[in-house]
């Protein structure tokens, strides 16, 4: 097999409805500051303990889209892994997640239509659901 | 007026149909490493030039939640701005950012519907549009 | 399947000699710096463009142990995965790593014995072998 | 002098055995999240305080490739310092290292054969040695 072939993930054949995979972190101060580093969000209920005491939040909390890369992490490298194209995703945000949070994300197959293949997600901190949404992805046939 | 008072965005009574804010910003290399370890989303396409040159995008390309987050980015520091309370977001992925690409992100302000706010929201790169979709904020009325 | 059962990786049973697995990444000037920045290896042949053209590389190299945390990436997180204990590694630096180059580790299943599991193990660019070595990890049984 | 003998290490001539030098680093959070990003090792033994719980270990603990790039880091920096060449290293893992622990690198030369010159390595925190192994370096003469 080529590289590219052992760095690939599950091709079309090789899913069916039921599959689930999931992926979990705890989030940090560092993500935090990180994440505002990449993406520019330096809203003050992440950055600023003074602010986010005065929110409904009482502390400081996590960027939601944090919690949602953790679906693209699923995707992009266990289910269905490399290769598959991420084609859309709705994000619901339930609740907040809160430094020391370990957000444990979880994606589930719902549906294969042709080469598009539709995944139910949500992430939660031990029973409850923070994020919840639905992704489609293309995945190619085996070559 | 208190620190939380200036630290705070738009008010309910101050947002209106129609109003318009981008954040933009290019994309790099060390976005990308970053991003890979706040997201834990280490797919080959985004971080291995060898493997991402055997597929469709011909190069590595950028994680679309970074994309999204630009969005947030928006919502949490511009419009509605600190205070506003983030509670869906759709995402359609239309087209590929690569290293170097420079994405603009807006948001318009489409509907208000009690204290739920809706936007339309698009990133693009020059005149080819790479994300759409839309979100709803709760915004909080004047105290 | 509880959460810790669905995020560990490979237990004992499930081994044999001959398993490998890979894991490739293209190495840019920002892994250098962050590499420089947690590791607080600062040498001029990795930060230095002025320097390193006047070694024998020629130009900036990256990190071996940046290399080297691609066997450890592969252990972590693909085989045997999470839950193994890395007991020991040997690092033969063969070849240089430039900016721009692809690595592409690779480790393989050479000996179980009793609990203790030892691995080839390999980097390479191109065809170019640019680290060598082996190591032992410790995986426990199926709970 | 030029510049690039200012910024060079010790010679051949200036080596003899029993030297000794130390790098020592508290390791935070932000040094896991961004040593994840470097190397993809995404393991949740480093990153996932409710899977490490449920380990050996009882928490989050460092990659073992951190504290062996502290070695790297002293001879990179200070001993045989900038212009050595790093040919080998041989890592045995004792003990894990914690969030908020102090890792204490030391390295003291051994033996010097031609140009190959070996050194004994240790990283400890207070009294536990957490990592040992053996170095060889080729180093240059005086030009």
């Amino acid at each position: 097999m080529s590289d590219f072939e052992n760095q690939h993930g599950y091709f079309l054949e090789d899913l069916s409805v039921g599959m689930a995979e999931q992926f979990a972190k705890t989030v940090t101060e560092a993500d935090i500051v990180l994440f505002a580093g990449v993406s520019g969000d330096t809203n003050p209920v992440h950055l600023n303990a003074e602010f986010a005491a005065q929110t409904m939040f009482k502390e400081r909390i996590a960027h939601g889209m944090l919690s949602a890369s953790f679906l693209s992490t699923i995707f992009g490298t266990k289910l269905p892994g490399p290769g598959a194209i991420y084609m859309s995703q709705s994000l619901v945000f339930k609740a907040p997640v809160c430094i020391g949070d370990t957000v444990v994300a979880e994606v589930t197959l719902r549906e294969i239509n042709g080469r598009r293949v539709s995944f139910d997600c949500a992430c939660r901190v031990g029973e409850t659901i923070v994020l919840e949404g639905d992704a489609t992805l293309m995945v190619s046939k085996r070559p």
